[in-house]
């Protein structure tokens, strides 16, 4: 996978500047627009709480197009009333006049903190710049902007071959904090030149959401103004993917390590974080059954002290699994941390020592065993140090 | 409510002693005896993964009578396996011949570390202290030799009038972590000299343990050794309660108060804790979604860290709203933080300042109003800290 630097799908252009949206001397503003009209697909939060630009944006990802989408941090204008809605269209139609694109393929995604207005005088004050900067700012520009507690910008590339031409899918999300499956507090830009029709795209999208921001959880809480977008401008020059094309493997497998590939920066940047885990549940009755359990375990703030104490605590994810609703029978589970085997059979293997000394490394992959059937699923999650709650408990100061 | 040190029902001795069962230096080891057999009854976990001394505990239980409870600390003999079972009825058996109580009428709980067999040597070379020390120790020795991270122990005393004499009910509990609902990582003792007819007891303990112990939550994980005993052995003389009888009413209220009173206490002594938050769901359509969201609520993290921030970041009450699926509108709904309105219609009722300073105090009520409906629940909490991850991080070295 290629990173930062290595070139943009064609036809995009990146602009970003500081608005003084929560504190000055930052990016906290951009905007990401497409030469031509592109096909654009959309996920986006399920918590019924939902902030005035997602609710904006679900109604337009209906007509499956767009070309211009507007970001800012600091602020998600969520629990804002109409006022919120008010602000988030006026800034659709101030932007659309001065790029001249027209407003209904104008998208916007916000992000910070929840129930303050959006300050629309420094916004709107700021506009004419982030006009000014187009083509002079970068995607990584971009994904420097919309981070709120991220501590570093999240962007990847993938590049894939259609139809003898090489198309790109570049991908840029925030996250830290309020994450959760169903999705996790996120935002996330995908961009493609590769031509895709636009059913296929909102399938493909669909998949690779369920498969990879829905098993990641940081915190178990769930945002209000989770979006991911996706826009696929055509500019390859390609016969449009469909669902029969020869190339919607590929597409699809490019896509999928795209949106994998953030997911776990995601998860490595978890607030306060210092490891990234992998919970991979095996040997469940049902799919179902698995995802319960690797999600209990992943969301056990026990596990996750635990994990970040070096200590190979396996009693912790024996309760998370027996409260989990899973069905299963304790002494025919066996646990590992890493490659150490510390629970077989639902009984200590006398390894506890060589785990911990496991648990040292910063990537842990928690394996449970049920021995139950042959489902199995992945959960990816960070470990829960003091750090965490020092940032959530002086977010707003 | 009377406090420390105020008496104890008739008919009870007690006995402790240090068994240096995960460290050397404490009173780790304790037996609760009544003169005579008692009535008996018990709640237990839920969680499907149960420690032996709970299954065996719930066999006993089906009799509804006993009378003696040894309880240890240091050691959950949690995911033990057979050996843990074995064990656990070896304790019964070397005890109840010292003491001279059938091993029948004999009841076991243990706490601590998951996962580690009990050190038996030990265990059985303390015993004959254990036999010696009864009569010389308090209820108040018991409620210590009971605590894990508990950081005091919590002892509270009821007294009932009932024909005539005056009866007490007496509980003891521990808590601190792994505490959720159905039912908090807990281990409680009552003790009564009322008589009370068996089945009124069951049906009078679960009621209590629904309304209070299953309403609290510190971390939202499910321990595999909750327990709640509760003997009484009607040395008090009266007429055995019933679901008929006139004094009903009077037990009932009392048991409530105790287990409520202790209730409290474990949350304002959650691991780490520095504040207790009661959080009232008010205006729900029904009760079910009235629990649902005072649970997400108080399970959410980021409200947590807020409240010990001292942050009435309001947004977050709002997105564990938005995720509990609990039916409601957004723009109907009302938040206070103790008697500051923070939140009207949805929309920020510009006095987040004045809540800031409200939530100084160590007493933090958060009421909700969903207008919604007529239902309501309240689930006690504590707030989230550096100090809670400190603990379960190093918990076991």
């Amino acid at each position: 996978m290629k990173k930062k630097g290595s070139g943009i799908p064609k036809g995009y252009s990146f602009s970003t500047t500081g608005a003084a949206i929560k504190k000055p001397g930052r990016k906290d503003l951009a905007v990401i627009v497409s030469e031509v009209p592109a096909v654009m697909a959309g996920c986006f939060t399920t918590n019924s709480v939902k902030a005035a630009p997602v609710r904006l944006c679900m109604k337009r990802i209906r007509s499956g197009r767009g070309q211009a989408i507007i970001v800012n941090s600091g602020n998600a204008n969520a629990c804002t009333g109409k006022q919120g809605m008010r602000d988030a269209e006026e800034i659709i139609y101030s932007t659309s006049k001065i790029l001249g694109i027209p407003p209904s393929m104008f998208y916007i995604c916000s992000t910070g903190v929840i129930g303050t207005p959006l300050p629309m005088g420094r916004i709107n004050d700021a506009l004419p710049a982030l006009a000014g900067n187009r083509g002079i700012s970068s995607i990584d520009d971009v994904a420097e902007a919309i981070m709120t507690t991220d501590t570093f910008p999240k962007v990847l590339h993938k590049r894939v071959r259609v139809g003898g031409k090489t198309g790109l899918i570049s991908g840029i999300c925030k996250g830290a904090g309020m994450i959760a499956p169903d999705m996790a507090t996120l935002l996330c830009f995908l961009l493609t030149d590769i031509a895709v029709e636009q059913k296929t795209i909102a399938s493909l999208l669909r998949e690779a959401v369920r498969r990879t921001f829905n098993r990641i959880t940081i915190d178990g809480d769930m945002s209000t103004n989770d979006t991911v977008l996706m826009m696929a401008n055509g500019l390859l020059g390609n016969t449009p993917i469909t669902g029969r094309s020869e190339y919607l493997g590929p597409f699809r497998k490019a896509l999928h390590e795209v949106t994998y590939g953030l997911a776990k920066l995601l998860v490595s940047d978890g607030e306060g974080a210092t490891k990234a885990i992998e919970v991979c549940v095996r040997g469940a009755k049902t799919p179902a059954d698995a995802e319960k359990a690797a999600f209990s375990i992943a969301n056990s703030n026990l596990v996750k002290t635990a994990i970040y104490g070096n200590d190979a605590n396996w009693g912790r994810i024996m309760a998370a699994l027996g409260y989990s609703g899973t069905r299963f029978r304790e002494e025919r589970t066996d646990i590992s941390f890493n490659d150490v085997k510390v629970v077989k059979n639902g009984l200590s293997n006398d390894r506890d020592r060589e785990a911990a000394e496991a648990l040292k490394s910063k990537e842990i992959r928690i394996t449970v065993d049920l021995h139950a059937g042959r489902s199995s699923a992945e959960v990816l999650t960070c470990d829960f140090t003091e750090e965490y709650v020092k940032i959530n408990a002086e977010y707003r100061t």
